[in-house]
């Protein structure tokens, strides 16, 4: 490829492609709410259209997968991988209204940027437009793309991708014909270090509902005057209680039996990793972005602390309520109270095992009461060989751009890259250069110009461009 | 008093007086929300002057208090205090709009009635009319009051009268000339039998908070991708471990040291009570209309169980959040929890002793961060003699109209007694005889059309009527 060429391509046509970007950002698609998500499931096969893919709208038992194709008969074939939904954009917090695609500035340790802000912007429409636009302008600049492609969409993956199993399950044959996918994602951090993750942990969601109705004891159909406490039990208490047996007091060790047994040491391969890693492992950026001060362990022993997050099996309350949550001075005695909990799962845990094992917590602490109510069955844990062409092909083209990248064994955060690397059994990597974060926090961003450091769209198309062609050489 | 013109004037004007009561039921006046309080001041404040009541709004650093008087220059004094203030209506459960004063069926255990439906009804707008209802029929049949009357109307006893006190010092020395106090109330229960509480408990409410903020760990501005879980810190772990040390596991046994220490035993009067309480107390009414099955203790032993209900200085969860509560899953490390607190005080627990030692139980288990923010200074518990003759006034009115009152030492409930037993010194009472249910729960109701057991709308004016007959009578 040209890449001279298309790099100008890029460069004269940035307008056009951040209208496209501000187009679907502004589209909701919230799955969690069931908010436009048709209609970004619309927007997207019409994007695949506009690069003359075969599209189709494949329809599960809940959001629709959008699938591309586009064959030249080229020898390679890549999978790429995206989500078109988002989280809620509801909570309080957003200095920016969180749908309008505002461009503002931003203040990073590596400098000034303008920063466009809106929910999905790194997770992940940004990343999704950035490998949509490169594709373009390959195929504008090029004439034709010198490889084949898939692109599949899906639109449930803030709700643990229930359906798209199914949806792999039913191309498997077109699907495991890819040498390799790639899911897009911006790798560079606030100060412009690239962190490239060769696999994500496993995840499960589930709420723990403890009600007067299934206890049989307490209110048990609505919360009643506050007074009757004196002689009537509380559900809220009793969700209390039962919630603190789970974790030591400090809330990071959990207590449930079995739960660590089948976490894994890491592999030689992962501890080559983490030695250079805690060479070059900042946690400034982090801290800065995320408004954390403390870590669970001393951050000075930077390779404990890279440990605790890789290799850690968490149980996160991710919300929880009861009762009068108002204003002021209601008195209630709440006939129920619900917490929602994630578990994240690390080599080598199944996420199968892991809520019979609360269960049983549950039952032997004599809360047999206590309700799972499984909101998401959530992935396993994947992992690919840093090895692999295409992960060094994304590692090449970092250098190239003149990025050292910090390679890390797996992200501690969730997707379901397991089918591709157990079910389909096709090597992927994440990229491209770029920075976004907020993730599921209020203004949500991703850099719109970037600096001499963190590379701004423009920058992260090119880079994505980049690494099809180290991937194609490769 | 000629009682029979009254009570015919009454019945010749239920129309008239159930349109002021609906009125002032469908004026929303909801203190913790602070939604129409300033409106329904003023319609209350209307009705003391159509009463030929001397009025006064009188300001407060909150709400009004609406203060009425009526001199006729009579030996003996009444004070009558309302609330016109009432909870929120926003809560799930009500199967009739809850501010639009519907008339509709409902099956007692007592047999047919047909009930008005509308927040505020029986905590405490009903009462309130039928006390006021009374007044215009004695006027209106009379020609005068045979008494004088001080009328005293807060806005805040859902905030837990921040605010009655600096209106009853301001007005102490008019209110001091009263001889007696009634609070109106609906004696009846579902199945018709009276139940009349010779006084109140106490009461304080706060919120107990943990943020990363105040902690020093955890995400300190805003809740974080759950991911972070691994290696940062959960203030919501650490307020579910911090409020699980404050009672045992049945959520009933307070583990505050001191706690219990100032609880007094019944006292003599109160065991004679309880001795007559134990032969005709029944549960089921409260356990149908609450929908409770169980107690936290066994039912079978009445004496423990009233016990129970009136000696136990409770710790209740009133209501609890922290992080992601909306629909499905978002994965989120919140940065703070909250729970709301409130702790009944019986004879003789002060008020002020009780949070110095939750804030020194927090502080001693580690929890030094953990913040108490009081909502409400709450209320001394307070009690006056059955012996005392406006007490004996409503006892001999209830068997008047055919009902062996079932009177009860104090009620398990707050209100600001203390204010008129402590400060001002003047025996009270509550009454009249009528029913109403669910305060502070969805479709609150009086009844409105009664059956053989349970007095209507009329017959709770007639019972009020004759109170203030037989009290004169003294």
């Amino acid at each position: 490829m040209n890449l001279e060429k298309i790099y100008h391509y890029i460069d004269t046509h940035k307008e056009n492609h951040f209208e496209k970007l501000k187009k679907i950002l502004m589209q909701p698609s919230v799955s969690p709410q069931n908010i436009g998500i048709q209609e970004c499931a619309e927007l997207v096969a019409h994007y695949f259209e506009d690069l003359s893919c075969e599209t189709e709208i494949f329809e599960t038992e809940g959001n629709p997968v959008v699938y591309g194709k586009y064959h030249t008969g080229a020898e390679k074939t890549l999978l790429a991988y995206f989500m078109y939904d988002t989280q809620p954009y509801d909570e309080p917090g957003w200095t920016h209204p969180p749908m309008e695609a505002t461009l503002a500035p931003l203040e990073l340790p590596s400098g000034h940027v303008t920063a466009l802000f809106n929910r999905g912007a790194i997770n992940t429409k940004g990343p999704m437009m950035t490998l949509l636009n490169a594709v373009e302008s390959i195929q504008k600049t090029e004439g034709d793309l010198p490889f084949n492609l898939l692109l599949v969409a899906e639109g449930e993956e803030e709700l643990g991708s229930p359906h798209l199993p199914d949806f792999v399950e039913a191309r498997k044959a077109e699907l495991q014909k890819a040498d390799a996918a790639v899911f897009p994602f911006y790798l560079q951090n606030t100060k412009g270090k690239v962190e490239l993750f060769l696999g994500v942990k496993g995840i499960i969601y589930f709420e723990l509902e403890c009600s007067g109705k299934l206890w049989g004891r307490g209110p048990t159909e609505f919360g009643i005057h506050g007074s009757n406490k004196a002689w009537v039990d509380s559900p809220a208490w009793r969700l209390i209680h039962a919630l603190s047996t789970l974790t030591e007091d400090n809330g990071n060790t959990v207590l449930v039996d079995h739960f660590y047994d089948d976490v894994a040491p890491p592999s030689p391969e992962d501890e080559e990793l983490i030695r250079k890693l805690v060479e070059t492992f900042d946690p400034e950026p982090f801290k800065q972005t995320a408004k954390v001060e403390k870590f669970v362990i001393d951050e000075k022993n930077t390779e404990q602390l890279i440990k605790k997050l890789l290799y850690t099996s968490t149980l996160n309350i991710d919300g929880i309520w009861g009762g009068y949550t108002g204003e002021g001075s209601k008195t209630l005695l709440p006939h129920k109270a619900t917490a929602k909990i994630d578990i994240r799962l690390v080599p080598n845990q199944e996420r199968d095992n892991m809520l019979p094992l609360v269960r049983q917590h549950l039952d032997t602490n004599g809360y047999t009461d206590v309700k799972i109510r499984v909101l998401d069955k959530g992935y396993n844990w994947s992992k690919v060989s840093v090895k692999e062409p295409v992960a060094q092909a994304m590692i090449r083209t970092c250098r190239n751009f003149g990025y050292e990248p910090e390679v890390w064994p797996h992200l501690a955060g969730s997707a379901p890259f397991y089918l591709f690397s157990t079910v389909l059994n096709i090597p992927y990597v994440s990229g491209a250069l770029g920075h976004g974060a907020r993730a599921h926090s209020p203004d949500e961003y991703i850099v719109y110009e970037g600096n001499e450091k963190v590379l701004g769209l423009d920058g992260a198309q090119k880079s994505m461009v980049a690494f099809l062609d180290e991937w194609l050489k490769g």
